[in-house]
């Protein structure tokens, strides 16, 4: 399975708006505050990979769970080795993680209101500190994902957007980066 | 509040039969598994730490859990700083260590049967590879801490068992002893 996702910086506003007038089914909405951290023995920005702690929230009740990320094994489909799982406590995995010696190095905080159009989610960031974003993104399997990166394409003109507006970087390194 | 407790090998079936006899309340039976990791910036022999993912099931039902263990910070009561949280994928936590560069340094998988007698919680450990064990333990304040240990101590001479056979290692330290 792909994930086909294309991400561009919008007014919030102005997309959620857009997608009222369409009829886009409103699916949910959390808040996701995600800490990444440091290794003591690796330079993650240059391993390429992650380690991250996410509190989501959704209707008044947060989840956490603990998640690492691999490096890129194939750059085309941006796949990654991911091992997520939710923890009871997420207070706990923090401090096994600074106890061991992991450093907190950021934290992502975002809104997220979903919706479904089209065969595709779409999804309204609100990201602390980087800026506002539509995601676009749907699972395919391998022959299909030309068509679904075209149809992402689609929606988002249909909203207002330009594909060309697309960013690849993640919001940890847009956050990195403004703050370097 | 302090954990007194203490431990000595015994004969599981005959410790068994003398808590029936007692009419002690047999409150429960659990099989763990425990993963011990080895950091891959630090000796864990020499900090006197820990990294452990247990595996403990009861009645059929699995649950798993992380736990880091800091170096004992007051010797006397064997106090340490513990960081323990359920996961709710065990296999997810292995992965998140070892991609991370911790290795699997030891596994201790034992069996564990629960009563209780005389305020004190009882275990009849069989510990795979390295022997049988009782456990007595209970928990006090600080002002209690001489009481309970004598108590404990009256605990085995009912089951039959010597004060003096006590072992303070743990059994990963057993099981690496026999193995070294």
């Amino acid at each position: 399975m792909y994930e086909v996702e294309v991400k561009v910086a919008a007014d919030l506003n102005a997309v959620a708006e857009r997608l009222e007038e369409l009829g886009a089914e409103r699916t949910g909405e959390v808040v996701q505050v995600d800490t990444y951290y440091d290794a003591p023995h690796r330079d993650f920005a240059e391993t390429d990979e992650a380690l991250r702690v996410r509190r989501e929230t959704e209707d008044g009740d947060t989840e956490a769970r603990i998640t690492y990320k691999g490096p890129l094994v194939e750059s085309e489909s941006k796949t990654r080795e991911e091992h997520e799982t939710p923890v009871e406590d997420g207070e706990t995995a923090d401090a096994v993680f600074e106890n061991l010696g992991f450093e907190p190095a950021a934290t992502v905080e975002k809104d997220r209101r979903f919706y479904r159009w089209d065969g595709y989610t779409v999804t309204l960031d609100d990201v602390s500190g980087v800026g506002e974003f539509v995601e676009v993104e749907t699972e395919t399997d391998e022959a299909g994902v030309e068509a679904a990166r075209e149809g992402a394409f689609e929606v988002l003109q249909e909203l207002g957007l330009d594909p060309d507006d697309q960013t690849r970087t993640s919001y940890l390194g847009l956050l990195l980066g403004d703050a370097s």
